[in-house]
């Protein structure tokens, strides 16, 4: 029924891109005491990948705490792959970086290892973007290029023009998160994943319609495209994410 | 969240085109005593409406013993207002009619009473229509005029265009169900109704993305405007129908 990513990323067992679209659960551990709790209660969930979210975290600063608690996520989620994302406040999320700390942060991870994909937002722009591109390649992570939008959602052409832009400079996944704020949003969000699957983008997509409107954007974007679906664990990323198990009880339903 | 039709249709306590869709159950029976055990398993699903398919049962063109059936089902369903339709193999259905045939079928159900709604293909003509839809409104029983295919998806403006005509012809409700080929044929058909909602159709209508592939416009096309979500109870009368209980199961667990 659903069409699958031109280019895929195989990821252990799974494929990012392929028959099915995967879940992916938010870890917002604010200290080193929550990180531990957190990765316990999501891997208990048996996610296909977990993010990372270093900007909740106190010390994301500290290259040396957040290398040290990287490698202690790692070790308590075993083979289960890690997406790193550290949003700036401007970008949705809680830390506050110059792009010069932006791209060190990024490297020092990217070069400890542990992570299996990177999130950077695209409008960061080549200068931040192309050294943690190079970087990537170097240590085989997978770059996620990445648009997001809190306000409102933007024409369809836009929303597949970001797309575009995320392949174009090279990411090896690229995601927009929009917000509607009509029900016409939430379908041009889909009509925008649609069209880039099938027309013009080769690489994996991540397509949200967020808040409770843009709820079905989660149940079922796979259909239209999606790759990833981010849902709720513990605690929910972004506004309109589904508790994962409701979301498994969707697709179970749905099942034909 | 759900933008409401112009015109409405109270219904009880209930209303079509409201602030929530309704639910109608088909009921399928082939002869007398199936109608009285499927009506008696229906009712205790507590749909919002149910849609006597008269073109599943033996004796649909026996006016008395039609008549006879549908007193007893309005007995057995109560306040529960009653959908007929009576479609034919080239509609998708079991029966075969001529025009007449059709004509005097139709207005012998309307002047016996105890029917809420009448669907009639909009294929059929003004001919056909026309006297039916008089003694609809003599009678009080609201048109449901529709469109049905079964083979594929025709273009938004051909869906639209359908929704239009039946309010042009004095439907008190339209109605379209399409099969899609590709996830963006569902599309198609929730931006075709969304359209029709928000710019051009002001009677409350139904939109149905159908199969397997379409599932999602029976369980968030009332977001996009649908107004009546066909679910299955003891079976289902077309492909991709979801179980009464399932649809309420994603209702529930979707609310904000």
């Amino acid at each position: 029924m659903r069409i699958e990513s031109k280019k895929k990323i195989p990821m252990g067992s799974k494929i990012v891109g392929g028959a099915d679209p995967l879940i992916c659960l938010p870890l917002m551990a604010e200290n080193f005491r929550e990180l531990k709790e957190d990765a316990r209660k999501l891997i208990s969930l048996a996610p296909d990948l977990i993010e990372w979210r270093l900007d909740y975290y106190g010390e994301y600063k500290d290259t040396q705490k957040m290398t040290h608690a990287l490698t202690t996520l790692n070790e308590m989620i075993g083979a289960t792959p890690l997406l790193l994302t550290c949003r700036s406040v401007n970008e949705g999320g809680h830390c506050q970086l110059s792009a010069d700390q932006r791209r060190r942060l990024n490297l020092a991870a990217i070069s400890h290892g542990g992570v299996e994909f990177l999130d950077v937002e695209i409008h960061n722009g080549i200068d931040v973007i192309l050294p943690i591109k190079t970087a990537c390649e170097k240590e085989g992570v997978n770059l996620l290029l990445s648009y997001h939008n809190f306000n409102e959602t933007p024409p369809q052409d836009v929303l597949v023009s970001q797309l575009v832009k995320a392949q174009d400079l090279g990411a090896h996944l690229a995601k927009i998160a929009v917000m509607p704020r009509s029900p016409g949003d939430v379908l041009t969000l889909l009509q925008a994943a649609y069209t880039a699957r099938t027309q013009i983008v080769e690489i994996p997509i991540i397509a949200i319609s967020m808040g409770s409107m843009g709820v079905i954007s989660r149940i079922a974007g796979g259909d239209f495209g999606s790759d990833i679906i981010f849902a709720a664990g513990e605690k929910s990323s972004a506004p309109g994410q589904v508790p994962i198990t409701d979301l498994r009880l969707h697709w179970e339903l749905m099942k034909p």
